[in-house]
């Protein structure tokens, strides 16, 4: 049974950012990645894939109307995963089977701007995009404009491929956050309608499915959380519980039997309760292990926390990049094996460490232990917003360790390792999820129960809670917390694990990596977070990176690039007994260039080289500069 | 122009083998391998892949007797490269395009064994398989059985994805093999008359074509160098200049216009005596580099033979393995770019290295550098060596530096990377091609021109050339040379490469990287050449294996395996500063274990360790102990 109560995030009004550091990150989102993809949505960026997302919305309409109207429908195949202007009819369906998800996605992130304050601009292209999308709905609630423009009477028959779910899940996600800034309930109930089919359609004793791609689960139990319908909520249950059931629904649905060992890309092999390890595709695993979470809050189910417990362990002590960055393999977009993570062949996915951080914070609300937020904490500072341009139009999927150009262009295995920045993908799923993760940071920083606030993100601004507030800001690694409350509490900060020095001026103490501090009405608490650039060392379990050291300071992960380092980084070496220092947002270390060999073979001796500095700049900033060689780990001696 | 004479090699017959190492080889060969692959071919061999290829040959009698008969015969798709019992009917075609080739390359090695002495069982089982050979072949001589069986009406209309001209090449091949042992002509007659149809097939004024997979043009000289028909000679040359020609031939075939990059795969993207680079798929870039000198050679074709210079260097100098293997990638089985040789991801086919053993020979006689005969000895001990189990019965087709049985398993990146070698495999080139390759050794060992002997291969046994004999004897390194000439002439022999120290008994000069030693009528030369186990360090410009050191004795390399230093071999290091022990076949270092980290990730502090002796094995022995980690370089301090 569970010894410590449940916490909960605040809402995003209820939080207010306001810190040096996040304010730019948040304004870059909000003036440029927003209306870039706004325009990247309705193909109207020279130069980037076509999203035809919009398009196919107007066209699912219109197939509506003539299906409303008692005239002819033409059928297209639905036997792809990609419908491209070449392998398919003008009139058809194009993009991936998942396009619809990247217009909710944007609106997701447009709900958490508006939520902070009104956009009128802003507003009216969300408006454009709704009625689209309303347009699109089915009588019966069906939205997924594969389907409807396509080939409606295949709707839900091929579950384990194509993406009906998922879209549905992104739908809901973005209605409730369009809803919770402006009210405006129309995409909300398009949300509610096709929840109830989806309730009607799979339950006990109809289909025994569930998504391949994993995430209505998670929308399931927000929309239960918004209306209190509890239909919502057993429907996300019912398939969790399906999942990986024998025979597997994905063999009954294809006709055919098997061990279910390729169903480990879905998570569909066994019964999430049982699961013990993370597998298969990265970012479906990580929206599975979130909807377990949540499951297992709102049902106190400890077998699923127990799952939960076990997959987490799993993946931060055995799958997780330096970077926060998850999926060692481009075959499936997976996760491979214990301790196996390349660094120039990596996935690392942006919507994988945006998914870890789902995961994370709902962790965090089942249990308070420190590790969940410094994970959630890596893989924000570093994957996550390695996933953005510093201009913010442009964009990576892939967030590899070491980088070499050439290698990128010649060597197909790492065709999937893009040496700069994209301005949009056919497949764009990672851009949008990057806008409604940073629009949507309030809810990662602070969780609350009936006696305690949790401090879990050291970003600055303002908090409301329901029995007082609260305000941190900082100077430089010093932090102020002002905090009133109604009653007596404990207010607990998260020490975090790259911090192996800190001051605070009042009385504490640590437990799960937590400092508490007794409240009784208010206090102002300081507290010192001594952040020295350091080095870091990756077990020797892993491969790659036997002899080389990582440079870290705080949660911010630094690299080598070439525009700073010349060529042939691998021919630096970091000398380890000489200090780092940090200027100007770089680390400097000190450390040698060998001379380059001239034959390709030779008897051994030490090379000749010549000293030199090192300079780091934060990983989440390469490729800034045009194509060049990257790398985090460097030798060490 | 030349200013140095060609050289060639001896023929079979005229050197006999008799050396401590490698009589065990050719007798592994000869009595294990050779009846092993019999039954292999045969479909014999439980657990083991079906060939199909002697079936093949049996169902196209049975075709050709049904079309001459004036009676249907049905036709079957060619529109794939295998053909398995799965996609296809029982009644046609099984196996991959180049099936054919199997038997072939086996007859091919028989021939070699039988030039050597004569074996009657041997003989009735090449025997049979000839027959059935020759009953296949239609009457204008064409001989493919995928075309004869499942459409005839489509033969040499793809020739860049299928065989036929492979499928020739290898045919005449073995024939040419088998003549020379017992005078058997209707293998070398059928090669004759497949090669007609071939020359009027494709000539200046008919199909301007070439092969997709490169071979047929080192047959067709072979043929006229034992037919003296120029027209083989012709239309090699003629293949040879029209290959990557504009407008591509493929691109003719196929209905397509391209750029010709996808053609770099069968060295297609531009004309041979243009290319100065290794690229594409491993074994065909050297069957074709191995024609191209031959042409040199025959044609004093020195725009051929600067192309040949320039590849070989690019080979050599940037896209070797340590251990000769090359072909740095899966994907194409090909060459990757420069420097980019990774050593678990290796494919360094077996094939690959026995094409450039061809390739180098021919680059031996046409000119006089210790380095094509270095690189031969290099792939020969270690990559070809490496292909074969102690027992004759199991073959690797792939040769990584590095394995993690674990990794073949799970990772699907490296599943071509096999932890012990197999029984046999559904396209299984490698095994016979081998077994052609050792038993032609005695071709590899000496070349000869008008006034001097080249002792290119420390291999003893006794050799007869046109004016003299040598006989080649060993005790430990010290090597003894006999010989005995008709006139004035000159011995000359390879300094290997490996080799710092060595002693000669007379006088000598050296250039080229070979001993000159004036003979007149006889000597008796004593050579010795100094073999101390040694440290190699692979060019730091190669990213995998900065920090890392080799261990060789002699062409030899080495490698750690799990059954003797015990599983993680990453977390070994070799002290550079302590000698190696060379003992009983194994070298013997001094290291370190380091201590397993715990974390994946923590404060960089140097790691515990205990002190350990590294022993090493050589690596064609790896494997053959059951799955276990290997790898070839280590960490060294």
């Amino acid at each position: 049974m569970h010894t410590q109560e449940f916490s909960s995030h605040l809402q995003i009004r209820d939080v207010i950012i306001d810190d040096p550091f996040w304010n730019e990150i948040v304004k870059r989102v909000r003036q440029k990645v927003l209306p870039y993809q706004y325009q990247a949505l309705s193909d109207c960026v020279d130069g980037a894939e076509k999203s035809h997302c919009i398009e196919n919305f107007l066209k699912a309409k219109s197939v509506n109307a003539r299906r409303k109207a008692g005239l002819p429908v033409k059928k297209y195949p639905v036997d792809k995963w990609q419908y491209t202007e070449e392998n398919t009819d003008e009139n058809a369906f194009l993009g991936w089977v998942f396009q619809d998800s990247d217009v909710y996605k944007w609106l997701e992130a447009v709900g958490y701007f508006l939520q902070e304050y009104r956009d009128s601009a802003l507003e009216s292209k969300a408006d454009a995009f709704i009625r689209a999308i309303c347009d699109a709905q089915m009588d019966n609630g069906y939205l997924d404009t594969l389907y409807i423009i396509n080939d409606i009477d295949k709707a839900f028959t091929n579950l384990r491929d194509h993406h009906e779910l998922y879209c549905f899940g992104h739908l809901a996600e973005a209605a409730l956050s369009i809803y919770r800034a402006t009210k405006d309930d129309r995409l909300l109930n398009a949300a509610y309608r096709f929840a109830d089919l989806i309730c009607e359609t799979f339950c006990h004793s109809k289909k025994r499915g569930y998504d391949g791609h994993e995430i209505a689960e998670m929308a399931l139990v927000k929309l239960y959380r918004e209306s209190g319908n509890l239909a919502y909520l057993h429907t996300a249950k019912f398939m969790i519980e399906e999942r990986g059931k024998q025979p597997y629904y994905f063999d009954i649905e294809h006709g055919k039997h098997t061990d279910g060992t390729a169903y480990r890309y879905n998570q569909a092999h066994c019964q999430p309760k049982h699961q013990k390890e993370a597998v298969g595709h990265a970012v479906r695993g990580v929206y599975l292990y979130s909807a377990m979470a949540d499951l297992a809050k709102e049902c106190k189910d400890t077998e699923l926390e127990c799952a939960c417990k076990s997959i987490w362990s799993n993946i931060v002590n055995k799958k997780l990049y330096i970077t926060g960055g998850i999926g060692a393999t481009v075959h499936g977009e997976a996760f491979s094996f214990d301790y196996d993570l390349p660094n120039d062949l990596a996935y690392a996915e942006t919507c994988a460490s945006i998914g870890l951080i789902f995961f994370a914070q709902r962790m965090s609300e089942l249990e308070i232990r420190a590790n969940y937020a410094d994970v959630l904490e890596r893989a924000l500072y570093n994957t996550v917003l390695s996933g953005m341009s510093a201009d913010g139009n442009a964009f990576f999927y892939v967030n590899p360790l070491e980088v070499l150009p050439q290698a990128s262009k010649e060597d197909s295995r790492k065709q999937h390792i893009r040496p700069v920045r994209q301005k949009w993908f056919s497949c764009a799923c990672c851009p949008p999820n990057l806008a409604r993760l940073i629009g949507s940071l309030q809810k990662y920083i602070y969780t609350v129960n009936s006696s305690t606030v949790f401090l879990h993100q050291f970003i600055c601004g303002k908090a409301d809670f329901s029995y007082g507030e609260l305000q941190l800001t900082k100077q430089g690694t010093q932090f102020c917390i002002k905090i009133r409350a109604q009653k007596e509490c404990a207010l607990a900060v998260r020490i975090p694990e790259w911090c192996n020095n800190f001051d605070i001026n009042c009385k504490y103490t640590v437990k799960n990596g937590y400092a508490f501090i007794e409240i009784r009405h208010s206090a102002e608490i300081t507290l010192d977070l001594h952040m020295q650039p350091r080095l870091v060392k990756c077990s020797n379990r892993v491969r790659a990176n036997v002899g080389k050291v990582a440079v870290m300071r705080g949660p911010v992960v630094y690299c080598l690039e070439e525009a700073d380092n010349g060529k042939d980084l691998q021919m630096l070496k970091l000398d380890s007994t000489q200090p780092l220092e940090y200027r100007d947002g770089c680390i400097y270390a000190q450390g040698i260039r060998e001379k380059a060999d001239e034959s390709l073979y030779s008897t051994y001796s030490e090379r000749a080289f010549t000293k030199c500095t090192l300079k780091f700049v934060p990983y989440y900033t390469w490729g800034n500069r045009g194509e060049n060689e990257m790398c985090v780990y460097v030798r060490v001696e």
